[in-house]
């Protein structure tokens, strides 16, 4: 860099006064001085966000085991081609299977953390068997039949890949309408899986199209003519010697995704594929060697699996989200563009007020993801442990499963309004580095196609939101009849307290403190979950079934959902905060903060609507939003740092650590497009440009540009 | 189709009928339904959108072309690489030529117009020439040397093909800080063109990887040591012969983009490049042959030209629309997920309010950006005649200049809220589409990557709001002086009447009024622009220079600036709306009313914050948009239909016509990836998974599957 600082310094010395201003200035100096304003221990505010030294410790080992990893490499990852890509990702898998198989399993899930913010596309590929398939087996197996496939191969990929058959081109998110069939024969003791229509076809199914052998696939047991509903079945998909389709096993590939392009989706036909009827897994439902169904008497309890998934994707909203703040902050911390009135230098995109307000509220907002996300973490593991040491009747199981339900409910609005701001995130810092954001080198394009998917995948964030506004609306009526709610939605208990409540302060600046604005949440909150249910039972009273009034309120239901969510990040980040102490406090206090009112203007018309606030408080908060982007773009840098993602974890050139993102982003391209001939100029270039007579060209060149006479006059009229 | 529904029919016919309410019903019936619905004369709005039935012909007409031109094909279109995508793209370059020197302007205009939507990149490509450089070459050059040009081969592409390099590395938004230096040399009549920096070099230029042989080229005028600011060039990249590049050209190829890949964009850097004096166009500012250097008196007007682009893009931001919605909505007609608890047939997805509320609202926004469009086109038509027929000191150029201020800043605002809208539009149609949105073939992927750029060239949206709210700000000022505004901005004349002004209604129902929702709007703007302004002077008063008291003050002009967007957006909507009559008005008024109700729901919190509408007028608001979504969605096939959008134009099998979506969608999927051999299996798969010894692999899969004991028990229970 200091090359490129003396070449600008020399090529300055010619320059006129008046264009000196138009000049970049260092950006490796413009980054120093930014990271010389750390009000706080950077590497201890990593320690708070990864969970203690030791882990960030290891995920920094993990970070250089990557880098140094020839198959990891990222330089060219936007430039291979899908097929290139697909290759790749499979390749990689021997890297992480051998760290599965010699590390204890909570550093391994670290990897994966650490894998899936770098390469998402094979973290998907490898999860569909470890995940997906391996999950649905230990879900729906008995222990026997669990212990067959662990020792066919299923836990060390010897011999067997396993995929999930779970969507069909005709459904998607309701499972229980599945077409594919699976018809008992008693003859055979077999079951024939069959694909009955088109709409019936597996479809986006992972792994499929070149990598599974096996898959767990769900259809209608159908056992003498009766349906008994969606069961899980292994179905061998290919010879693992020859990687045929078996027979009867019609497979195909999905093709071009919008992103993700290193995962081999496939769609599945079957035609009367038989299995034996051992691979119908009876954990739950037992069909008998005679075809006698025996059904579990509870419904099973899944709370837990889908539970863990979506807080995991709170987890990955955040930390994608950081890579995402990482490239658009420290790019604005260098690149300048304009001067203010009173200096020649450019202004650095950071210091204008209208470049903070799009980039620090999001950045608070992924501290409210990532201390969400934690405080869950350990809530899920509290609440799981809980569940495992009570006996039934216990009078603590009641109120676990209750934690449990309402648990349940409020993370699937994490999971849809995280996906979603995390997803909005990443195209708001991509349209913050302005033009350069277009490029597929400076990262966040790719990042935006690659995570666009978790809006849509475990659970459509649409039709979450509307299951968790349901839970409000149910939760509501019970509290009306009297009973006691699990903290979550503790707040419905105290109705008469909080409908109609405004805000009373003295002083505006009262209007900061954290319990005034999670008071504030709560009375919004209360509010609309109240007019949801007064809907639904306005909509019961016309005669409407239940299912059928709830879809009527299924905007309010989302609007409940929303706000409660939006209540619950807040309230959870004020609590992660509350355990923290000292420099770091001071920081996160002004983050947590800003995050509050930020939330708040953004709802202002809720906050309105109910009369929490007054116009003029809401006027104070806007102003106050202003001033705390300031406060925190001070910090901004520090902020980013703390993340502690390496260059090589980033792989944009905008986002570099050491500021240099000019040269960085140039070398990047060129080592991405070599010059070299030109591709196609004798094909069509030149018959096309050529296609009249050239006969007068080179006299017209003789000529100078048509000036000539009007040029004369101007002469004559200065001098 | 009817196969398939002869298959589903026979499929059927083995089902008990608890599994019949999980089959798909045939969508083509699903789509005739829809289509039987239409209230109106779906022609004849398509006459209107268009601009009459004449333009329609010429539009199907267009469309047929293109469609049977093999260049054009577009089914392979997500599955081709970069370089297959440049060369095609450059290909189609002597169709559309052909067609440029064969028709009227007006026509190759609409033909223009068809062609983006279809192929956006393309379109870009043939517009860098003919719309940047030719554009270029309008705005700056002499008479002589336009004539020149053109005679050289620039209107005809005959051994000359044009870029436009304006942005560098380190400048986009920042035109008078480029770098690019242009040094007149007196001895040899010649100006000397040099990249000083790094962050000099031109970036981004469409058509210098691989098209142009000249650039319009900005770089900051030197002569005799003093800087005359940015002025143009013509340069010469490339011998047209051979396509190597000039002495001291060094041209690169930019490489993958996020959208939009059939360009070749590229960087230039040029060392101490020599070029005649006359290629410096010299329409406004002069060098004569001893270096006197004549600057224009007054400042160049270039309102016209900036606006002309800027309505360009409402009214694309619209089409891009129609062909995002037309795939969501016809999808959404279709596709049938879950029953209601009184039907064994799925719901179709258009019949759930949630998914009413997801897409009727952005229907009406499509609606009014379209008209909005064609409102302004006239109205820009109409003033561009009015300032070429008078002359200076008439008292009717002050009216029509004051009129070209406004909307030239009305169009920044519009052109930043549209794009935006649009991109929006584009990503919740795709989320709408669920897991199948995600792949490349349905469409909304590509489209939405293509789109992204608007929202950053031809002025970043958020520079281009604060210009907006900048042009509030001012105008406001003025009228506080007395000074009569233009009609766009007119209600800042009227502040006395319309601050603190409430809504008051006898009835709720009079809400629904479309001069109460307008007055409504005024009422908003008025108090937001007249905060903005109160804030802006604070900042003076407080010491501040204009300039940064303006950027201090920048969340509020953007606020400003939409607000007064989208109370425009209204306005020129419901004055559509108003000259069309009988049942295309019934309809209309529905969507327009939707658009009205929705867009205040969305910013409910300043007319609460206002006080014009009171909670209970909100919450009226907030059911009748629901209300008014289910009654657009009877009518959204027709209203899609009057897109008069073909299916190649549409190019997703989701947004298929006739409803036959699924089978379409296979085809494509299967056409796009053949079945074949594996492509890697003996290379990678193989390996990997029998790396252990295969010995009693075949001894295990002579056992049953690990269930046999537990079997036996269940056998007995049950029988």
């Amino acid at each position: 860099m200091a090359s490129a600082h003396n070449r600008l310094k020399a090529v300055q010395q010619h320059l006129t006064p008046a264009q000196v201003h138009a000049k970049a200035v260092d950006p490796v100096a413009s980054m120093d001085q930014e990271r010389a304003k750390a009000a706080f221990d950077i590497r201890e505010l990593t320690y708070l966000l990864d969970g203690g030294k030791k882990v960030t410790e290891l995920k920094e080992r993990m970070m250089l085991e990557l880098e140094r990893d020839p198959l990891f490499k990222m330089h060219d990852i936007h430039d291979i081609s899908k097929d290139e890509l697909r290759e790749r990702t499979m390749q990689k898998f021997s890297s992480l299977l051998h760290h599965l198989q010699n590390e204890p399993v909570d550093q391994f899930r670290k990897r994966m953390e650490v894998v899936s913010m770098l390469d998402p596309g094979f973290w998907t590929r490898f999860g569909v068997h470890y995940g997906l398939f391996i999950g649905a087996l230990q879900s729906n197996a008995t222990p026997g039949q669990l212990g067959y496939w662990f020792e066919k191969g299923a836990l060390s990929l010897n011999g067997l890949v396993g995929c999930f058959a779970m969507t069909e081109l005709g459904h998607g998110s309701n499972v229980p309408g599945l077409e594919t069939t699976a018809t008992f024969d008693e003859a055979s003791d077999q079951f024939i899986i069959h694909t009955p229509t088109l709409t019936a076809t597996k479809w986006w199914i992972g792994g499929a199209a070149h990598s599974a052998t096996h898959s767990t696939v769900f259809a209608q047991l159908m056992v003498n003519g009766k349906c008994y509903g969606t069961k899980c079945f292994v179905v061998q998909l290919r010879d693992p010697k020859t990687y045929a389709c078996m027979p009867g096993v019609n497979i195909g590939d999905i093709g071009k995704k919008m992103g993700r392009d290193g995962i081999d989706n496939g769609w599945i036909q079957f035609t009367n594929v038989r299995i034996p009827r051992g691979n119908m897994l009876m954990k739950h439902t037992k069909v008998s060697r005679s075809g006698a169904v025996k059904e579990p008497k509870l419904q099973q309890l899944t709370y837990g699996a889908l539970l863990q998934g979506r807080v995991a994707m709170v987890v990955d909203s955040g930390n994608v989200s950081k890579k995402a703040l990482a490239i658009a902050i420290r790019y604005a911390a260098v690149r300048r563009q304009f001067s203010s009135s009173d200096s020649t230098i450019e202004t650095k995109l950071l210091d204008y007020p209208i470049h903070q307000r799009r980039l620090m509220p999001l950045l608070a907002q992924t501290f409210a993801m990532l201390f969400t996300g934690s405080e869950m973490t350990t809530m899920y593991n509290e609440m799981m442990q809980r569940l495992e040491n009570a006996k039934p009747g216990d009078s603590d199981l009641d109120e676990v499963m209750e934690t449990l339900k309402e648990t349940h409910s409020t993370s699937a609005g994490l999971k849809a309004f995280c996906t979603w701001n995390c997803l909005e995130t990443i195209e708001q810092c991509r349209q913050a580095c302005g033009g350069h954001g277009y490029s597929a080198y400076t990262g966040l394009a790719g990042m935006y196609q690659d995570f666009a998917v978790q809006c849509t995948w475990e659970g459509d964030n649409t039709i979450l939101t509307l299951q968790a506004g349901r839970y409000l609306i149910s939760s509501y009526r019970e509290a009306m009849k009297g009973k006691k709610l699990s903290p979550g939605v503790g707040y419905l208990n105290r109705l008469d307290q909080l409908i109609g409540k405004k805000c009373q302060v003295k002083e505006l600046e009262d209007l900061l403190r954290p319990e005034i604005i999670i008071e504030g949440w709560q009375v919004v909150c209360a509010n609309v979950v109240k007019n949801a249910a007064k809907e639904f039972e306005a909509h019961l009273a016309r005669g409407k079934k239940p299912d059928d009034a709830y879809e009527e309120c299924s905007q309010s239901r989302l609007y409940a959902a929303k706000l409660h969510t939006f209540g619950y990040l807040y309230h959870r980040f004020v609590d992660g905060v509350a355990k923290v102490s000292d420099d770091l406090k001071l920081v996160l206090d002004s983050v947590s903060l800003l995050y509050g009112l930020y939330t708040i203007e953004e709802n202002a018309g809720a906050f309105l609507q109910y009369e929490y606030f007054s116009p003029k408080q809401i006027e104070f908060i806007r102003e106050k939003t202003n001033a705390l982007c300031k406060v925190v773009r001070e910090q901004a840098i520090p902020l980013v740092d703390s993340f502690n993602l390496s260059d090589f974890m980033i792989n944009s050139p905008l986002g570099r650590a050491d500021g240099n993102v000019y040269e960085h982003y140039f070398d990047q391209v060129k080592r991405s497009n070599p010059q070299g001939e030109h591709p196609y100029f004798q094909r069509i270039i030149k018959p096309l440009i050529e296609r009249k007579s050239e006969a007068d060209d080179e006299e017209e060149d003789d000529e100078a540009a048509g000036l000539e006479s009007e040029d004369e006059d101007e002469d004559e009229e200065e001098e």
